[in-house]
């Protein structure tokens, strides 16, 4: 399917876009690289409802490819050219106006650019379809058969009740140069080669795939505490290890590309959370870096309260999820306003985590999602928490080493379970039957939660 | 005119997708960027040929933008898009081999590819039409106007006879991080900010624009020497400055886009050996490293023959041009084959440097032009040191204290001046007319060679 792969040329194309407004552009390539990408998505746009490309896919013997390049096809023809270009600007705009408002801690100032992405997300869903409920429309596309009615229990099973921790924290401080080492040094552990990826930084850690045999991890140093940057690179390497796993011969083909954020945010957690703060990994960064293994497990598995998701500890980070989820979900069934939408933020907060924002910066102008247009995209990183404790089960079952593997560094065994179970199927399957598939279990946030309350007792 | 700016948008994409290929691509991704890059070349090809665009064009109220349009209308369609395609997937295959063949010394197993493309090239000239010569349709691409009739006596002007010099070189260590700081805080005392450009380091230095306000240029580093990455980023901030001086309201049409290869070597030229390697400059870069003036002016002035056309000095680099120049055009003519390349590019060597070239590595397969399809572009390097010698006559007229500002370290006044004769007139002229209209002169090496008379008495 030539077309598809032009359209997988693009996307590598537009991702490097980003990925170099994030790491290296000079500030004021900003206002041009934002009319590089629009152009990028309309023109991404066109080519699938080129009705050429729809002659590839019915021609296509493979029915896999066939099916899915037809259903994507199906999906973008529900958007005229226009609504994509009308969104892409909106959102930019938006995005401009967010980047001035967060640090003034002016809601007011993004407000109104705020509901029209809130109009043009309905005017989305309405433009999608949907069985239900319109926010299911823009859930799919992010987490392809995701629908409230399934997605929405499973989410509200994590508002645990987290207490306030009154341990005082230790300081682990490293030259930045230093951190650069270390965590190059486990990335090529885990099992990226520099021939194949690289790593920088950029104020949002993020791993983004250029084209095959390019796959590109961020990260973000913080000189009084190498494990920010650490454990950001584990989780960008989780996402980084699916990428380069899949099959490249068939990139740009729906067996060869990631099937869903919520998988790839299991991924990613997996490396960086269910892996990365276990005892056993614990005990071997003590051995990389010379700091005592309980050290590392105290600081990497506190658990306290807190305002900001991106700084949350692994029980409290899906709650600051289904937070914004159920704001989400309000805004789009017209029972919240944006302009109640900080007073709702800020409520929510005090209920479930009994701490209210002193500021908007510090509450719902936080996250970028929003801002860019992004609406149905937060529970995926909640789902990625329960996809991984479903997955941890089934893993152990198959590798009765596992435990030991970790302690010692050796991954490749690990890599291979998910290259078998997980990467070689592409976007074959539907997520939530993927999951189910591998596992033979039911979709069920218990594995995750009993993960949880091995670690964190008073769960 | 929206078609022609999205055309410009395309260019800063390809541009970014070529930086980031000879600055941080991971080596496993240059299969894939091949395919990105030819991708987008078809596809500006295809706009450029949309009858939209010449539509707008038509209708544009701009003589000068409408005309310069309408040229590069009709010269694009002059290449069928399957040409195109052909052209670009022979260049990057010729490239590739041209990647081993060099440090293997093995001309032969490149030298099928680059029959090829003098084949193409041929095939190209026929295609775009010419007056006179083959070869002047080629030139045309890279220098507007540029035709064998005039540019050759003006070329051969400069095979001078260089004797080989006996001084024994100084050494000028630094290590590369103090080298990079310095690089930086000479271009931006040229007058280049961090908001809108930056430096980093490839195997071969280059200036590219990824879109208006994003200007970036690239250096190499050698511990043993600063002067050779002071001078490279000299080179390369002369281009820079001429692409931010350009309208930038008028970015992606004739009026705000650079005329020619060889006005923009006259830019880089200009920073880099007229301004950079004077007694005044001289004078200012020790004050800057505390390196003795007459120690600096006796490196960056030194003059004997060499082989390596990116090391030679300011003297024998035009010799280096002519002699490719030569060959390119006995090439084009038919009167000599690929097959016998090597040996006509040693016989020239003797003849006019006195040295011979030990292997093809150092004789015919040094420069990539040739294997990247780039027949016509050399002489655009010496056509800017031709122009540079006459701007050089007419702002010392215009500025009489231009040594003053250069041994100051004050720029401002002589950007300026480019910006007012140069810049501002985007491709409104041809370049040699541009040349000729500013310095109200006709062209001639004259001036070039006084210069160089003035420093080098033996010449």
């Amino acid at each position: 399917m030539k077309l598809r792969k032009a359209v997988s040329l693009i996307d590598g194309i537009s991702a490097l876009l980003d990925w170099d407004q994030q790491t290296y552009m000079p500030e004021a390539g900003g206002k041009w690289r934002a009319k590089q990408i629009e152009y990028l998505a309309v023109l991404r746009h066109k080519l699938l409802l080129d009705p050429e490309l729809k002659k590839e896919a019915e021609n296509d013997s493979d029915p896999i490819n066939r099916d899915g390049v037809l259903r994507e096809i199906e999906k973008a023809s529900k958007l005229p050219i226009d609504f994509v270009a009308r969104k892409s600007k909106a959102s930019s705009l938006a995005f401009q106006v967010w980047l001035r408002a967060k640090p003034e801690n002016n809601f007011s100032l993004v407000a109104p650019h705020l509901e029209d992405l809130v109009a043009l997300s309905k005017e989305e869903a309405d433009l999608r379809g949907y069985k239900k409920d319109p926010y299911d429309a823009l859930l799919d596309q992010y987490e392809w058969g995701g629908e409230v009615f399934w997605v929405e229990p499973l989410l509200k099973e994590l508002l645990f009740k987290v207490k306030s921790s009154t341990q005082t924290k230790k300081k682990f401080p490293m030259p930045v140069v230093e951190q650069q080492t270390l965590c190059t040094k486990i990335i090529n552990q885990l099992g990226l080669s520099s021939e194949t990826s690289r790593l920088d930084s950029s104020a949002h850690p993020f791993c983004t795939t250029i084209g095959v045999g390019d796959y590109r991890i961020t990260t973000r140093y913080d000189p009084d505490n190498l494990f920010s940057s650490l454990f950001s690179t584990l989780h960008e390497a989780g996402h980084c290890l699916y990428e380069a796993g899949l099959n490249s011969d068939q990139r740009g083909l729906p067996r060869g590309e990631a099937v869903s954020l919520g998988v790839h945010e299991s991924q990613s957690r997996f490396y960086e959370n269910i892996i990365g703060r276990s005892k056993e990994f614990c005990s071997f960064l003590s051995r990389v870096t010379g700091i005592n293994d309980s050290d590392i497990y105290n600081e990497v598995n506190f658990v306290s309260p807190s305002l900001i998701r991106v700084e949350a500890d692994e029980v409290t980070y899906s709650i600051h999820i289904v937070i914004r989820f159920l704001l989400e979900l309000a805004l789009l069934k017209g029972e919240l306003t944006v302009q109640d939408l900080p007073s709702a933020w800020n409520e929510l907060y005090e209920k479930h985590l009994g701490l209210k924002p002193s500021s908007d910066r510090e509450g719902v102008l936080q996250d970028v999602h929003w801002y860019s247009g992004a609406f149905g995209y937060f529970p995926t990183y909640v789902l990625g928490n329960i996809y991984g404790g479903m997955l941890l089960e089934k893993i152990k079952k198959d590798i009765s080493d596992f435990d030991l593997l970790v302690s010692e560094g050796q991954f490749s065994k690990i890599n291979n379970w998910f290259k078998e179970n997980i990467y070689q199927y592409g976007s074959e399957f539907k997520p939530k039957d993927l999951i189910e598939r591998v596992t033979s279990e039911k979709i069920s946030s218990k594995p995750f939660i009993e993960y949880l309350s091995l670690k964190h007792p008073f769960l």
